[in-house]
């Protein structure tokens, strides 16, 4: 076995960090066993970092109140989840037997499996690998000790450790690096899909790979186009259009997700014009005027309703949310600050806690403008500088 | 709305052509309505090309054994789908409405939805989703009419069309030209992370992306590092090593998972070491010998039983799959070349049907081999040139 690199030595002191907080958790909400089970195709649905993000086989990862941990993993995981857990089980044919021993052994009678109804980023458990979870429970008599560990996984992923918060603001510093690089590298006639090239390659320069999906990371749009999750297609920018990206990068596993705005401008323009400019303030007066609202205690939708309104004032509306957390994923689960309606209602009701990371993205039209910030223990800070004035190319 | 590009329109005849298909199964296994419901990070689970790959907000999209198609999809979702069903609803807020209008209109006596307990390749819904769908199938007395689409979704994820097998070769093509560009770069001195840098290099500039995890596509192991699933180290290739790359590109949504071995001369020395070169020959002959006996009605394991017995009799063995099918993702779920044990019995008694497309891989120590074949009507076809001999650094 090779010495340790520092990246993998860093990653294995944010799991105990993690490994410590859930058992925390597990203490103080009386659930006895948190039990990740997941097979391939599960990984990017793993609530948080238990060690072992892209686990191929059959796997059961537990964390236990009594501070004690256990990996289960096919032979060929065991180097993804070495030096992360107490007892690591590599199986070549069967994960059942020494899973049962382990739930033996231990008899928790509260086993918290991973599933949420409301929250996307902590519904890690398909249907089909509960049948499966239950068929290995049914002979030892455990299949009725299944709780959800919703109350565990929306904290565990909400509010992010030290490390964590340290990854997001590279992640961030690095997405802002390459708008900069991009801002001079913009000039009339090149297409959305080649503008996409330009921040491919920036990111293989810079060793990150995109947020979410590729085909729709960076997402560019000129002001011409439909906006959307659609890829960047043909349309060449000319003077007079406004540019749009939206756009993250994924460092050490953690993500950002910002939007910056550009306009082309035409001969003898020194300025946007007044239209688009009016929308740019009105977003930015948006950001900033929820960035002074939050604070911990105050729940998503008192967040959302007055720069929504704000907006509304200033002749602009939006229908998503205002926010989402970010971390893991790029739209990371858990409450947004969103609106009290049918789409949002069941998530914008938690109270904001100091560790958890929000996009602040009141965008209309051709606007690109997407912040970070991190919830402080008195309010709330930037994770990067912000965009004051459209770029202007 | 700009005018589809080239690849749009592709995209839009491939997912008519699986819909027909789909349709073609929806009669003969007698289900009335084939049910993808999906949210954001389900995206990867979707079990075959409906359209909306990447949907962001909850999602229903809806195939009819009566011929038509319905998407149910949040409003900033609609280009995703828009010209793959006949009738899309954007909805701003409540996808519930137009989810049970639909549904009492049709009047379908069975909703297939997909999970399985046997394939994490089509088994798409989460525990919480399926609360959710219960939840709005409740009111209008439907709840009991569920049930898995694991009939049609096998045959739709594993028998490819010809529109995928053509995708599947070109990121064959393409990962063959990384491959042969990588040896003309390879030196002494390079650690397996340059190396891999050198493959996203690569990556970038012939427009694709990698089939599998960033981190871990491609992987990159000196005959001196641990072997499995584990990201390029800080190990510097020097004389002697032998040196495996594991590694698939993405082409238009379809995947390709190919291996390599080079080996890094000693002076003096004109040809690899008897020993690396006995183990290579092995799991050549082992790859050829699985392509001859590869043809539709076969079994799994079938194919793969005397293939390991041919590599016991040379001395070797190996624990994984001899192969697994590939497509949208690189372990595209479904029936497996497997051994007929406790870990791959339910995998590996599928019988193999022409259009479908495996992997070949009895690999063992430090040799990379890894090919693709599809199954033909009387046989099976490699979709790229084989490895005949170690490559020389």
């Amino acid at each position: 076995m090779p010495e340790l690199t520092e990246a993998q030595q860093e990653r294995l002191d944010l799991v105990a960090e993690k490994h410590a907080r859930a058992i925390g958790h597990l203490k103080k909400t009386g659930i006895d066993c948190w039990l990740t089970f997941s097979r391939e195709g599960s990984d990017l649905l793993l609530p948080f970092v238990m060690g072992g993000e892209y686990l191929v086989g059959i796997a059961a990862l537990m964390l236990f109140a009594d501070g004690s941990s256990t990996a289960i993993v096919a032979d060929y995981d065991v180097s993804q989840v070495d030096g992360a857990f107490d007892v690591v089980h590599g199986y070549s044919l069967d994960w059942i037997e020494p899973f049962q021993a382990t739930l033996l052994e231990k008899n928790p009678e509260k086993i918290a499996i991973n599933y949420s109804e409301s929250d996307h980023g902590i519904d890690g458990l398909t249907y089909g690998l509960l049948l499966k979870l239950q068929g290995a429970l049914k002979p030892i008599g455990y299949q009725d000790r299944l709780v959800s560990s919703e109350p565990i996984t929306e904290m565990m992923r909400a509010v992010k450790t030290p490390s964590e918060v340290e990854r997001i603001r590279r992640a961030c510093a690095i997405t802002q690096r390459i708008f900069d690089d991009v801002t001079t590298m913009l000039k009339p006639g090149l297409t959305e899909a080649d503008i996409a090239g330009i921040v491919n390659e920036r990111m293989t320069t810079y060793g990150v790979t995109p947020s979410w999906e590729a085909a729709f990371c960076p997402s560019v749009a000129s002001s011409r186009s439909a906006r959307g999750h659609t890829p960047p297609g043909a349309v060449a920018l000319r003077a007079g259009d406004g540019l749009a990206i939206d756009f993250g990068v994924r460092y050490e596993g953690y993500c950002s997700d910002m939007m910056r705005t550009w306009y082309f401008k035409k001969p003898g323009e020194t300025k946007p014009p007044a239209e688009l400019q009016d929308a740019f303030d009105a977003v930015r007066d948006g950001v900033l005027m929820a960035a002074e609202l939050i604070e911990p205690g105050k729940r998503g939708f008192e967040i959302d309703a007055p720069v929504r309104q704000l907006m509304a004032t200033r002749g602009y509306s939006f229908t998503h949310a205002l926010g989402h957390q970010c971390g893991r994923l790029a739209h990371d689960g858990g409450m947004v600050l969103g609106p009290d309606n049918a789409r949002y209602r069941d998530r914008s009701h938690g109270a904001l806690e100091a560790g958890m990371v929000f996009t602040l993205e009141p965008v209309v039209g051709p606007i690109g403008l997407e912040d970070e910030v991190i919830v402080t223990e008195t309010g709330c800070e930037f994770l990067h500088p912000t965009q004051n004035a459209i770029y202007l190319v």
